[in-house]
């Protein structure tokens, strides 16, 4: 049995409200620079560290330690999913992130123009990062190639990425990156994994023959690549597992689309956390479970911006207490995985969790920071039991067992 | 490979006894009525703290984070098998817990009367509590229906509630409830789960043909409901796993049933702490493992009693310093699950941890509360692998691996 299983398995209704506040790539790492605390521990938090001084608090570790986890497992290991089990491919989470909704028969994947020589060879893997507008050129010219069998959608992202969707009835998504990896080969065909996936690769083939015809003409980003081939994973709802009507508050379309995934309501919440909040109040008596994603902390760590991201923390810490007066009966503030301004990038290690709620074992955190939770009375726990914890501390989980 | 099975593949034996003191319902939660403090943090326990201070702590997780357990999967763990992996159906606990001993072919349910009107539909689930008396006249009228391959045997327990016992040589217990589970509704047929159920089903249906009939002549608790068919696990002994001499020290007929099913012998103990100790110290030299349940901590919990749970830690922590004059080479005290008072039930919430033995670690801990235990040394450890701490620090498991 998956741990999704037996928490459903347990799964009661109550009225008892969960409320998540997910403020994305929260840890930090000590820095040189600023007396070697973390962003965390460096900024003014005056509401956070009351809350964890009522509260309980542990670290999460998003997937195993050591593992750095992109966005998709990330989030699905807080939504109480093994992430190892449930895997988003590159092609669905690119377009989640551009706000696609994938039906579960379709193919994603993710492209990319490059540039060749005459000979084919690919010489610039990423076309000079074309202007997202020439990216949208080149689309516009591959977007009346017909195939037998299937619909080709084709999306822009940024610069010279884009999104490649395949609608039909009989498609698979176990097919190989046409990406070589390197400069000094030519794109591969595509090629299935499995039987059931030789119509999706000679299909895509199809495509790719006709592309590189049209593309030949230019000098640059004269042909692609296509990466992470996949289709939606089959995930039960929230609705099914825990009986529970949940809503998401998230401004980015790649959280819109992952906590679509898992069956969340989707609210238009406009585009700050002010927005978010008012959002939430106003459908508060709607849902049982609310998720709010917080992007800026993760894209100052992205920057390398300890300052910027001490800042925002400082700017969410006055926001805390319009949660608490809602009155949920659990609140969990976390992250859905650390994001070192030392590092530019997401990183493996655990994210400080704080928990409030009236069933709460009060454990004497002083603060809310990283060094605070990683002694906290939750101890540290991969995210996937974040979702049992909630559902116990909310009293929604029966007794196992007699 | 199993956990149990690891921890037995390196089992060796010598003359080192492990003692464990389980305090059921021991762990508690924040009670806003007493200082945000626990029982445990509220009571006053010198003898428990002083141990503290001399051994490691930690937090056993009963089950996974989040899970309630009932009190069989919360023992299975405390005895190193996996509870989730060993389930205990309702029917054999409750047998267990008026001292039946199911045989390894019996199928054990719990039954309930309850009241039905003239077209059979039950109106009261519970038969309005009927004293115990009343359920034992109804049992006797009930006793001598006889049914082709199977005896059937009725004990009463308490109110409306009593257990049904067959015994045969080819029943198997995946057959679902005859409990409708509302009111409305008539009490449904049994149904085998599996083909090889079907027997089992249809000799429990004809029994309930009969029954009816008997019964149809009262007012009230004039039909019954069968719950939780099961039959015993096959549970390996502490004696073949570990190669331990075992003994159970309990009051309550269920956890004397709960140790009976892996192997321990269960010794006639009397009926307080003193009597339980002085039973211990009379057999400290025929065992090698000892199991002392303390019951009254939870039954307090339960009933909400803050003060009275306090009182009975108060009350054993004089007690302890028998056990450590009995000089175990492991002395482990601990709980099978929370029950805190303010939620007045069993809960998911980690239970402290205290080890005692010279070979030890002193992690520093000041006291044994659930604070002080959350940030001990043994971290939080999910209940299945205390048998492997116990045996470890009793120099019991030969290494693992070259």
């Amino acid at each position: 049995m998956q741990l999704h299983e037996l928490y459903s398995s347990l799964a009661i209704r109550n009225d008892n409200k969960i409320l998540v506040f997910v403020i994305d790539g929260l840890g930090g790492m000590s820095h040189k620079d600023y007396g070697y605390k973390t962003e965390l521990e460096y900024a003014n938090h005056p509401n956070l560290d009351r809350l964890a001084s009522q509260g309980t608090t542990g670290m999460l570790t998003p997937v195993l330690p050591g593992v750095t986890p992109g966005s998709g497992p990330a989030h699905l290991g807080l939504f109480g999913l093994d992430p190892i089990s449930f895997n988003i491919g590159r092609g669905v989470l690119e377009a989640l992130g551009i706000g696609l909704i994938p039906g579960p028969t379709d193919v994603l994947a993710r492209g990319n123009f490059c540039t060749v020589d005459r000979e084919g060879v690919i010489i610039d893997r990423r076309a000079g990062r074309i202007p997202t507008e020439i990216c949208e050129q080149r689309l516009a010219v591959l977007r009346n190639i017909h195939v037998p069998q299937a619909d080709i959608e084709l999306y822009a992202v940024q610069d010279h990425r884009f999104v490649l969707r395949l609608k039909g009835t009989d498609l698979d998504g176990d097919v190989e990156n046409t990406d070589p990896g390197a400069v000094g080969a030519k794109p591969k065909p595509a090629r299935p994994r499995i039987p059931r996936a030789e119509t999706t690769a000679s299909i895509v083939n199809s495509f790719l023959d006709q592309a590189f015809v049209r593309l030949k003409e230019h000098s640059t980003a004269n042909a692609l690549v296509l990466r992470g081939f996949s289709m939606l994973p089959s995930i039960p709802s929230f609705h099914e597992l825990y009986g529970l009507r949940s809503a998401a508050l998230a401004i980015y379309p790649m959280y819109k689309g992952l906590a679509r995934m898992v069956g969340m309501d989707v609210l238009d919440c406009g585009k700050t956390i002010s927005d978010q909040l008012q959002t939430l109040k106003t459908h508060w008596e709607s849902y049982d479970y609310f998720f709010i994603h917080y992007k800026y902390t993760d894209s100052c760590g992205e920057d390398g911006d300890f300052l910027s991201k001490v800042n925002h923390i400082e700017t969410l810490d006055s926001s805390i207490d319009s949660l608490v007066r809602l009155d949920p009966a659990v609140l969990a503030i976390t992250g859905d995985h650390s994001t070192p301004a030392g590092l530019k990038a997401h990183s493996w290690h655990p994210v400080p969790l704080l928990l409030l709620s009236p069933t709460c074992r009060r454990d004497g955190s002083t603060a809310f920071t990283e060094t605070v939770c990683a002694r906290g009375a939750l101890g540290n726990l991969e995210s996937k039991y974040l979702m049992g914890l909630l559902l116990g501390h909310a009293l929604r989980l029966e007794k196992f067992g007699a």
